[in-house]
């Protein structure tokens, strides 16, 4: 069975010494002093693997079992559940007023990693419940918020997302779900809404759903959509729990992974809804959520990868097959461990190399969110909006990739289920499907994010990498190992944005054709940047004399490795997005 | 749930415009007209697609029980098996003095593709069979060939390669398993051997392992590894069954896919076996019959792709979600296809020109192997041996890779089973593991066959590439499209030997360092150098006014794809090999 241990040393690294949260004149920060930050990590730890862990191969063997309309989830989750409710861990970065504890959303995010890798599938639903949070915090009246968030923020009650339809997934401006006004105010909700995490379980007393539906007589398309408030059970006026709504769950899915998390088809027959926001604005609604729901996604890739590599390196280390070119480094043994292999190191430090990157750049997001709400900072807000998609698809296509690399090292043993490595596989997949496809992202970036502002940001980031380029070229070691090669990649970078600007002028098939591939180039560089700044960070703490060398040494080889054996995949990408539009678009459909 | 319909025009324009089949002075080509080949893949497409298909989910949701040491395999194998017993199927291309129909191994893979897309957990328990018959022919004795091959050549039994044990995988060296010599020749055979595809199941009437065991006082390691005929019945005298042998199946193992075909636990317990070729000579036995099973595995990884491939285009065309942003294809339905849409064609067409370009590689391969067996042809036998690990391990990863692009083009009805894409990557993922994982195939890539005959066939592959695009650069469409970039990769390709040779040389984990991305450059030349020649062919099939243009522009514009959008990736590979040993080697293993 597959274990886990929180990377607490690495999470630390990257907020202490390469965020330098402690020090950042920013609300929710003036606690995070490394102590703290360490001492919650160290709990979440405990509770990642002491509580969570072990219950992840049981959700995916049971499954989620519907019964006369009630979703069993798997044995175990419900004690778990009420433990990190206990715990308070739902309500970390949540507003104070509200019973959260308004911790910087940076130290949520980290948690969350941890929570995230030991049990993906159980986290989800803590995932949707945060989502809804936010979405009530900047919409809600304050009525609505007195009502649902202190039951929410203590995880008393959850929250669900409801977008896609069975004919409406990317756009959702097909949606038949209707919402008729009635005298009171509220509204009559009618459709049926699939693919709701969490629609229906057994773990909270009440079930928040947030419903996008379209006001009968409103504007076509998008334009029409409004977003509702349906709980499960509607509240009285003292805030109990009054009579069932009328929202069920119809069936739940059989899915290739997140087998503990209940993906439900709902069933809205005039169910009672509460308007959040404006009337037809559901879409603008949603979309102040999306930054934090989609880095929470990419957040879910690298996590699996993280757990999937721990596995796999505590099996090379294990496993005695072969020997060692150069000479037996386990001469007593009938064989050497694996890792003496160099293609099974080549595929562990993809990995490693991988992980701790991502691991920079979602904190380093994170961060740069709490400084867009807590400090307003318009710039921050931009730089993250248009990083968002390239964090969620290239940080999930890349963990799937390497959880199906930490299988490959298993071998045969890695296709069994018994050792869990295909579940890391199958769970980090829909990483890449929900919260957009990555296709979908890529889309966001190049069609909308890259020319923002007049594409201010993208610009900000150019400056951002030839900053710190320029202000470290000093540091040998720096430049060589880290700073040419990010110039070089970033210079793959910019010619692909020229292209798209000279030529997605002419037709703008020109750029689409090659959104995927600079989504890729974009996260290359990003990591790129991310393992610049992680190095010299390193670098400082070595000089400054720390302690723990070899810490800081692995990671300035870890970062090398990713420079040298990552980064080469830019000048790729380039050169596939300036074949423009004509390979992808000659064939008709019918010649397929 | 998904279809299947056998690519029959693809396959007669590999084995006629491109292979030339029938023009070919070979034993067993001189049947191989269109006609012939065409109304075999016909039928060979009515099979898999009416029968074969249809028990695909089936399998995967049923799965193999084993009951009381019996393994029931899924319901309705059974009857498919005997359709295909009835048709001759197993027996193509065996000898025909054992009752095989002798046709060529190019149409027999041919046939292989159909079936194994059609249904890869089905096929399998053929594939194994197919591959002991391979074994017999050459190295058993006279007497053994009459006892075993007739029964399984019509499939009336099967057969099973017997390798793997707990502790003893790739390294076969620290094998356990025994086999004791008797006063009358036999040996008796003890051990335990996992992974056992087909190891028992109901569909024959008797299972003739293939099991590699130690004859105790023999070389140590893998000199001391000899192959013995296990069946699962003794034979009587006569011909018919008699009593049971001494092995059993412990349990079968739960995977992450290919739940129709039986993985077994298999228990030898003083069974007895025969000793097939000669004691201690065991390996060589297993590689006489390794390109073929191989080669057999690279199938499976482009025909998952394939079957899944045609699915993805079934939905993109059907699904429709947004408008094309050049103007409205489909202005009165809600939304347009899919299809229309540049990155959704970008996946499909990374896709499509994938399964064919593997596809012509397969068969070429063939066709080099039968040169090899049925001329003698030592030349094709080098360049095959030295094509198999590439074909194997970039067609498999590759064709894994499509699985799960096909998959992203359903987003998340992707992800539920119910549609049945989900299986496709499941079953494919095995395929990159089985039969030597894709590590292992580069190591016996750079390891052994690069080498091999002083570096002989790697030149005869470069002379074939630099000859090919000599005799061909007067046309100029071919040049632009096609022979200027396979210049360019193939000089990645060379690139990337000559560093092995001068930096392996000083040490060997500068080589081996590269050794997986040395797999994926060569199998991107490959790929690149089968597409010109597809396109050579198309386009004098073009000249000579063919009727069918379209098929064959198409066909071109499809390898322009690939060699625009896929072959750049040989500059990334050349760049990671080239960064040598050191971002590999520098970690102590207690420092991952």
């Amino acid at each position: 069975m597959p274990t886990y241990t929180a990377p607490t040393q690495d999470l630390q690294f990257v907020l202490q010494d390469m965020l330098k949260v402690s020090s950042q004149d920013i609300p929710g920060y003036d606690e995070l002093d490394p102590d703290f930050t360490g001492a919650v990590l160290e709990e979440a730890g405990k509770l990642g693997a002491e509580v969570l862990a072990p219950l992840n191969v049981v959700g995916d063997k049971t499954g989620c079992k519907l019964e006369n309309g009630v979703v069993r989830t798997p044995p175990g989750f419900k004690d778990a559940y009420d433990k990190m409710r206990e715990g308070g861990w739902m309500g970390l970065d949540c507003d104070p007023e509200y019973g959260g504890q308004g911790i910087a959303y940076v130290l949520h995010t980290a948690v969350g990693e941890i929570f995230s890798a030991a049990n993906m599938a159980f986290h989800v639903y803590n995932g949707l419940t945060h989502g809804a949070v936010s979405a009530l915090n900047v919409h809600a009246t304050d009525e609505q918020k007195a009502t649902f968030l202190p039951k929410m923020i203590t995880g008393e009650w959850t929250g669900t997302m409801n977008l896609t339809e069975p004919h409406s997934g990317t756009d959702l401006g097909l949606m038949r779900t209707k919402a008729e006004p009635q005298d009171d105010g509220s509204f009559k909700i009618s459709g049926q809404k699939i693919f709701i995490s969490g629609g229906e379980q057994d773990l909270s007393d009440n079930i928040i759903h947030l419903v996008l539906a379209k006001i009968p007589g409103g504007p076509e398309g998008v334009k029409g959509i409004s977003l509702f408030i349906v709980p499960k059970f509607l509240i009285n006026e003292d805030g109990s729990l009054g009579p069932r709504n009328g929202v069920s769950v119809g069936s739940i899915e059989e899915k290739m992974g997140l087998h503990g998390n209940a993906t439900c088809v709902m069933n809205y027959d005039d169910a009672t809804g509460y308007l959040l926001g404006e009337e037809h604005k559901g879409m603008r609604a949603m979309f102040t959520m999306m930054n934090e729901a989609r880095l929470a996604v990419g957040l879910q890739g690298y996590a699996q990868a993280e757990v999937a590599y721990q596995n796999a390196l505590s099996y090379a280390n294990d496993r005695l097959q072969g020997r060692d070119v150069t000479g037996a480094k386990n001469p007593k043994g009938a064989a050497d461990p694996i890792i003496v292999h160099p293609d099974v190191r080549r595929n562990l430090l993809d990995q490693k190399s991988f992980v701790e990157g991502a691991r920079a750049f979602t904190l380093w997001g994170a961060h740069l969110i709490d400084r867009a709400h807590r400090l307003g900072d318009k710039d921050a807000d931009g730089l993250i909006s248009l990083l968002i998609p390239v964090l969620k698809g290239f940080q999930t296509d890349k963990g799937f990739e390497m959880c199906v690399n930490a299988q490959q090292v298993f071998g045969g043993h890695g296709y069994i289920e018994e050792w869990g490595m295909s579940q890391f596989a199958r769970d980090a997949r829909i990483a890449q499907i929900y919260e957009g496809t990555n296709g979908v992202q890529s889309l966001d970036l190049v069609g909308r994010k890259l020319g923002q502002d007049g594409g201010k940001h993208v610009m900000a980031f150019f400056d951002l990498v030839k900053n710190f380029i320029k202000e470290n070229e000093d540091n040998a070691e720096l430049k060589a190992g880290f700073l040419d090669p990010l110039k070089a990649a970033s210079k793959d970078l910019q010619a692909a944005g020229m292209y798209f600007m000279a030529e997605g002028m002419k037709n703008a098939n020109n750029a689409l054709s090659g959104s995927y591939d600079f989504m890729h180039l974009f996260g290359h560089v990003s990591l790129g940047l991310m393992w610049a700044m992680m190095a010299k960070s390193s670098m400082e703490a070595l000089e400054a004399g720390a302690s723990n060398t070899e810490f800081y040494e692995t990671k300035i080889a870890t970062g090398r490795y990713y420079m040298a054996r990552q980064l080469p995949a830019t000048g790729m990408h380039l050169a596939r997005i300036q074949t423009g539009a004509e390979p992808v678009m000659t064939l008709d459909a019918a010649s397929f």
